[in-house]
């Protein structure tokens, strides 16, 4: 700290510019080197059960503990009763804030630090340009976490991440968006909690809206039976929701 | 308002004492009636993503819509380009707190208007009992709802639901908690969303350390990593978490 | 625990229904008996800089302490280092909810544990009647108490206190309200403390708008530039937050 | 937005590097030009009663309005019926971040936007040196406001404002702090507005602890029954609090 979390770039698309998007494409994320391993600690005043800079308590800390992982694509040995499964993502991935320069332990509007197991081999993620050739930035990749990062680290690895980016010019997105397979998932990052998922719900309501034909209160009282939910971390300076819904849902009317 | 959510109750269940846990298994939700249809509306001042009375704004509401749906057992009818899928569960569960009465709009400690969808057929919910026969209520049954119950309410129907109640003598929980054949759940309930969030977690390390042989920092930092979250409710006076672990990783040592 | 704090009642007031507003006028507190003490305690779970069952963590709680303080209309002998002043006030008024019966530990819309120092001899508490009689509650007098209670106690003492109670009919206000020479005082009770506050200036806008003249957004933007604002509690289950403004404002417009 | 607020700097001051502390004394601030005028507005999506960016909703904003309001060093002539007292303070003051370059909307442990009341003629602000020079900045000068900044701005004008500054080295200190000759006050920023108030409160009891001879606990439940809780701005993208102790409880012991 506080030069977490480890990021390439900037890596200048050619042509973005302020009003479009940059669509990141997770091709792949891939163990690197002989003998890979991860790393998850705790660090004191950090992580979600714990006094922290930002929820300043008297107490003492949790105790300091670092832990190596052997990792390799057919799971993370979390010991020698837990084998996890290998789903690797990225953890901080961004274009450059507009004014601002932020750190990369800190999601915002411009992406960072968001932790969202979603953001894994198969995902688009779809970040608001806000400068001339974007400046995108990506690291921090993770063999596994699970939905809050709640110890505060997931199992950080070392990893050979192939991605293609595409710019669509003239798309006006205000948070970060996702896609695979199966959902369209909204992201917003802030505090408290309730507010990251108010941005993403209202983000994917507005989608709806824009893209797919919805009107607007349909969408907001179908997400209340249909919208899937997903917490990325909650223990970072902001906490990063992610707010999806099915796409067989979004099919044409009519079809 | 203020006399949602319909309940029923109490039920008074034998030799339950304070210190008592009462087991409910939900066997079946069936749809009530010769043309079941669910209700789902957009009501002032209620709803994730509207001033309301407790996050107090001055300005308007949203408009009111009150919406009927068709349901069975194969769907949900939300629309002519939507059919959800049926996934009955149970909204509101508790046995009587201590010394408060709490309206069945708000979930605690003791339960209640938790609005979470893994509470259907299959699972059980377990509540501490703290007081004498441990007054057992149960009602708002939904046929279906997404992650935060965002528009502030579900597809609300009659049902007909079959419960099996146990008698868990001399177990000390101060949550809720949940189980079903895939994972167990700690359930915490409070604003903001990350202390509800908190809540669920650490009840979920204390469970794995008292009755799954882990460690506590081992049970915290292997969440980080395989924790799973369900938000069900940011629309009540008090929000809902369900923090779980996948079953399989429980499994003893050695085996 | 759970049964903090003391309260007398219920008294009834004659006449009194829902719709109306029942007026406690605080004439004086006095120490009670012969060698007048106060307790103030750091209590485990408990307090603002600590963990807490709502705020769930897995540190260690604070220490438990418990320390008596010598009271007399002169001052509050801390220590022998530090006199504070008298400054007695109640901590806990209330009429009854409507149909919740909440514990006495936790503020809310029906008045409670709301632990503002404002509430001393010469205020006058209005209250919102929910029930025939409005059951009075009153009780949990403190000697002395800085903004927002943060160790979670005040100096708490015994007080021989009297009050005058006044009705009046047809005033519909849905949260506490407070008046001395000085201010009108409006009084919000929730979590996260954003939202008591919002709660309390919302009150207060709506109050000048339908009593002293004002429109709603000179109200609101002249609050921006002289509101007054008192943490009573930020360690209750709910949090307590008075907005105010200096009466000498709210002369009739042209005087 | 997003070029708000008005800056000056910046100032290097020579010598300052990480660990130390500058402090800045403000002389004076005198409205400035021949017919000096503040302005005051209502921003769409800003405000602390309305849907914001970071409190996102999906129902309408208030509406926009600006409003001019002559000044002078006798008062702030809001309308013809209120006069408000001139209480002139600077808005946003700081040091630069160590690594990040935060807007001058935003406050945090860096100073910033803190709209604090306080920082007004013959206060003296803490800031904590994070870069060699320190690089002060300093604007937004307030005519005059109200706890919390309800509405989302102050009295905003242009003044003339004088300062001294002074290096402190070898001070360590996490966040801003103030004193004039009533108080010392630390200053927290965050949300929840909690959260800001945890840091404000910590950072006072270590300060007594470290400066003033005061037992940690002591200082904490003295906090309790004497601290003073200001509300800078709860409208920002961070929330800022001061919690202060007056001078005369600070005096050695034995004195």
């Amino acid at each position: 700290m506080p030069f977490v979390n480890p990021q390439n770039g900037p890596i200048m698309v050619e042509g973005a510019e302020k009003g479009d998007v940059i669509a990141v494409h997770i091709k792949s994320i891939r163990p690197r080197g002989p003998n890979p391993r991860g790393t998850c600690c705790m660090i004191p005043q950090f992580g979600a059960l714990s006094g922290t800079s930002l929820t300043a308590l008297l107490s003492d800390s949790l105790p300091e503990i670092v832990r190596k992982i052997d990792v390799d694509e057919d799971g993370v040995y979390w010991s020698k009763r837990v084998t996890l499964p290998y789903k690797p993502h990225i953890g901080t991935l961004s274009c450059s804030p507009e004014i601002d320069s932020i750190n990369t332990l800190t999601p915002d509007a411009h992406g960072g630090n968001m932790d969202l197991p979603d953001m894994g081999p198969g995902s688009i993620t779809y970040l608001p340009v806000q400068t001339a050739g974007g400046r995108l930035f990506i690291g921090d990749a993770h063999a596994c976490q699970g939905d809050g990062e709640v110890c505060g680290t997931a199992v950080e690895f070392a990893s050979t991440t192939t991605i293609e980016v595409d710019l669509i010019k003239g798309w006006q997105i205000d948070w970060p968006r996702l896609e695979n397979e199966a959902v369209i998932m909204a992201i917003g990052s802030a505090r408290p909690l309730e507010d990251a998922t108010r941005i993403a719900y209202r983000e994917l309501v507005l989608w709806m809206e824009a893209e797919y034909g919805y009107d607007r209160w349909d969408a907001y009282m179908m997400l209340s039976q249909c919208g899937q939910v997903r917490l990325g971390n909650f223990v970072d300076p902001k906490y990063t929701v992610g707010a999806a819904i099915t796409k067989k849902y979004l099919a044409p009317e009519g079809v």
